[in-house]
């Protein structure tokens, strides 16, 4: 039986660097502390990217070519870290 | 040797239904298309959120107040998956 090879996922973690302010992460805090979630020590906001890529790369193809995607477009480096995470699986890939 | 217990790390990744139109995550695909990434199949965009919880406070509990967190504020049911990670290491709190 033939199956057919899934595309490759990616999943962008990008959070602001621990000196970075973060206003946004604050204003969540609050309301959630006004809420009655007093055991909340903090909160921080992120940015949460799906990738997907053709099937036929290799992995290695496709962690360069995600990495030089952050690089270039999807993080500033000055204020953002980020992390990957690949997997092979298309049910993720919605 | 006396070790402090470390805040609680809720990490919530959402992201937007299968179903629903993601504008932003193709804005971006074109994007990167036009740079030359052509094998990138497709993007989508969510949101990530990293929460602290006080140490004294166990799993299950920590888990209760975050997901009841997600349905009351930080999620739109309507539109919007998602799903948590909890962990215990202080390093990722920052």
């Amino acid at each position: 039986m033939l199956r057919k090879k899934k595309d490759w996922m990616v999943e962008v973690f990008v959070t602001l660097k621990p000196s970075v302010l973060d206003p946004q992460g604050t204003t969540v805090q609050r309301a959630l502390h006004s809420m009655g979630y007093t055991s909340l020590t903090g909160a921080r906001l992120g940015k949460y990217f799906k990738l997907s890529f053709a099937a036929n790369l290799n992995k290695t193809e496709v962690e360069k070519q995600a990495r030089r995607m952050c690089d270039k477009l999807l993080v500033n480096p000055v204020i953002e870290h980020y992390h990957l995470k690949i997997s092979n699986d298309a049910k993720r890939a919605a």
